[in-house]
């Protein structure tokens, strides 16, 4: 990690939210800026050139993507302004708890994962005397099988368009594993992280604005994005804030109707579990109700499935809603689901080897076989990101050479998560007006903040949303980035962040300090 | 490779385009089957499920994307029944000879480059001893000064959504060292290949049916199946292929004044040069005329450079368009110029790591803010792409410990895909009623084929295009896999098929007895 480790400089954190610097002032009303710095009074002499905001696609124009929108370009602004003016603050670097990117906050990965994708990376030297030394036996062992299932053993080719049978069948493997249930390699589709997953799924899904996708709210942006993006209509169901972030089927039917009423096709349920920003983690009767509803409703239920291995409390266990299905009786002919995985989320975090897969069950051949042509133009997801998320679906075993150091680097990053998560939660419910539902999985803390009206008007008179507002304060007051609530949605009037629980354990009583001190001060500022 | 080198079993080569199996006829009229064998009529047994081909996006049904559609499929079922039955055919593999997939069909990698891949994706080996002796000195340097250049070394990371900066950084010095023109890493955006950077521009461009892009016929599908698949009208120019598949400048104009009469809205040109299928290189001259044309018309240049180190013929040379429209005196806000590069092609032909990057430039600060955000929303390409995409723009220099390995391997791989090129080019022009222009570049043969009257009758009985008879009749008589050439479309009634230069060179003279042979034999059973 770069920059100075803030636990170490106590002295110097302060409880003000003013900007020292006027001119470094957060609060402009651009909605996205320009990652590049140019001065926008330029922008006329683009008049030679073809494309204008008005001409561009007004789907695109309409997206809006929170969780790397204004709040990190206002970030990377303080960064470079950190650069050039060290010490111009009173903190001395960023800390980017906006998005669920483990490795960028310090967290390592897991070294058999990474031997395995190094081996297969450069497998000229697997034979060689040296790499016994460097290399666990098992991992070059798994490189060996590994490359055993790449036709020609050729890391760098092109596979099918679904990823390599093999890794798929190992994956098949690991979900029967997982579940007790069949899982068939026919059935996955390997992708570059989940996210190309679901916009494959509304691509397919979408005709136009009358189709309609039901999402919770909160939600994480990348389905509203993705909707919009496709020319959909997000239906929104709202998490019951008051029960743990609980899902209603009562609201589920009531929000279908109200979008039928409306001459909205209703085509699929987007559920988040563990939750996205929320935290919470389905019960299976729960889920079961779901998997009813969708039956019943005929609705494809998208499964966003990726912090399947991210649960820290004793009371709550993941179950796939594939294995739930099963388990009412639903078979392959019964049921359409997609689960999503990913191996940027759980212990292992690789989120910049964009791997994770989408297993769909309940499709007639001839819509899978669309599917497989959506999958086809663009050809095949990165091998690299393929070979992993096959080893996150089976990892090493008892008894491998590997085992213990993987089992101790895999627990240690699960209860320090654990942890982290309870020490925020805890700080965040002693501040004035903040409450926080418990973080039962995921990684992420999502408290509700009462802001005072004072704080509502200087938000308003600053044009930003009062959650904006307090965001873009606390981030230029500590250097702490988190996303508005209204990144995500969230019932009107209420106001809340995002806040992941990545930060490293040795820094979490600094940003706690931090923290409370921003808010005190902030209070202080705008208390009615 | 797998299976047997058909260069030692030349008795084996029969010139009978029959089938031995009638049941394995390959002329089943269907357009895409499924890749799991479900039979067909089970179909109906899905009517317990939400989703069927009358209520999926018909943008999705109407997509076409030949590379990897019907005649691959085939291949796949044939490949599998050489597995099941040894021996049940006149060859023993299939020759996928459809795709430019360099590695599946026996290219290595370059060392350099897959060395600093594995370093990367295991620093922790680094420091040891015995990663000296395993590892070239210059590639544990370039390991890492690349891990400097990623915050927290953090190659598990989500990067910046336009790729990590200092890895731009290199790539921009890349193209100035090429072009001798500035390039500017804030123009850079890393990609999973190029593809989703073409389906990014496309999605940015088209608003209806109404918006067209200018496409060449023939044209690689790519960018036929990503403007259906987002709304647009494909308005096509034909390549004249009596001049070496020319681009003439009346012949755009023509297509833009038609277009615009039906009242399209044409918003691009797409340019890929070196050509795919085509193979031609374009002239200097000629590309300063398609830039003036650009310009007067207002259009954005999607220029296609993906096979700007595949040139084979001392006469031609690469130009990238920025380049060419820099000497023309057109500056950043004079002409707007996407310029699309990947790994998977070159000498490198690193399709399975999919990198890749497209440099925008003449876009205005807001219309840019768009494209960034639609890069956010698919939070950042692969990381290890995105450094084989900076290894790939700066490659080892003379002087360093890796370059004469470098350069003997790059160099035999281009060298003979040269000799490739002719040796197939000269074979084809053998053939009977068969011409080839000059592979000058890219990866492909596209030979015109006059197919007899009997054969285009029998395509017709057999509901096939006559190219995709042809093509499929040669499938099944020598395990050859070529496109149809109607994939790629081709002035009505012209028959071709795409045929790439990349199967190893021992392997060559097999490939000329096997295809003459067929030719031969399928001649003599259609000639008029």
């Amino acid at each position: 990690m770069k920059g100075l480790d803030i636990h170490d400089r106590p002295k110097k954190l302060r409880g003000s939210s003013h900007s020292r610097n006027p001119q470094s002032s957060v609060f402009i009303p651009i909605r996205f800026l320009n990652t590049t710095s140019v001065d926008p009074s330029m922008a006329s002499d683009y008049s030679g050139t073809p494309v204008t905001l008005d001409t561009i696609n007004p789907k695109v124009l309409n997206c809006e993507y929170a969780v790397r929108g204004e709040i990190v370009t206002l970030a990377q602004n303080l960064q470079q302004e950190l650069k050039e003016n060290p010490g111009s603050r009173t903190f001395d670097e960023i800390l980017y708890c906006n998005i669920g990117n483990p490795q960028s906050l310090g967290q390592q990965p897991i070294t058999f994962f990474r031997e395995v994708l190094a081996l297969c990376d450069h497998p000229a030297i697997l034979d060689r005397a040296e790499t016994q030394g460097l290399f666990s036996a098992d991992s070059i062992e798994r490189a060996f099988q590994i490359l055993d299932q790449i036709p020609g053993r050729a890391t760098g080719a092109y596979s099918h368009s679904q990823g390599i049978k093999g890794l798929r069948d190992t994956i098949a493997s690991g979900i029967e594993a997982r579940d007790g249930y069949p899982a068939d390699s026919n059935d996955i589709f390997l992708t570059d992280g989940a996210s190309p997953a679901v916009h494959m799924m509304m691509q397919l899904l979408i005709r136009s604005e009358k189709d309609g996708i039901l999402c919770p709210i909160p939600q994480y942006p990348l389905y509203s994005a993705s909707i919009t993006l496709h020319g959909g209509t997000l239906v929104p169901y709202y998490l019951d804030e008051a029960t743990g972030w609980g899902l209603e089927i009562s609201e589920l039917k009531n929000q279908l109707e109200a979008a039928k009423s409306k001459g909205i096709s209703v085509r699929a349920l987007a559920v988040i579990n563990p939750g996205n920003p929320t935290g919470q983690v389905l019960s299976e009767s729960n889920q079961r109700e779901i998997v009813e509803f969708c039956k019943k409703e005929k609705l494809v239920l998208l499964a966003d499935e990726v912090y399947q291995e991210n649960i820290y409390v004793p009371d709550k266990q993941f179950h796939s809603f594939k294995k739930v299905s099963r388990t009412m009786g639903y078979g392959e002919k019964d049921i359409s689901i997609v689960s999503f995985q990913s191996v940027s989320k759980g212990y292992y975090g690789e989120c910049g080897k964009r791997g994770g897969y989408m297993e769909i069950t309940g499709f007639s051949p001839e819509v899978r076989e669309q599917i497989y042509k959506m999958a086809s133009v663009n050809l095949c997801s990165n091998i690299s990101g393929q070979i992993l998320a096959s080893l996150v679906m089976s990892p090493p075993k008892v008894g491998d050479e590997s085992y213990e150091s993987y089992f101790a680097e895999k627990d240690a990053i699960l209860s320090s998560l654990a942890r982290r998560a309870k020490t925020l939660e805890a700080a965040l419910n002693s501040l004035e007006g903040v409450t926080c539902n418990r973080a039962e999985g995921a990684m992420y803390l999502f408290p509700r903040i009462e802001l005072p009206k004072k704080a509502i008007e200087a938000a308003k008179a600053a044009n930003t949303a009062p959650d904006g507002f307090y965001a873009s304060r606390l981030l230029d007051a500590t250097g702490i980035v988190v996303v508005p609530g209204s990144g995500f949605r969230q019932v009107p009037g209420t106001w809340h962040f995002r806040c992941t629980i990545l930060p490293q354990e040795d820094r979490i009583p600094a940003i706690v300090t931090r923290l409370t001190e921003f808010h005190k001060g902030f209070m202080d500022e705008f208390r009615d």
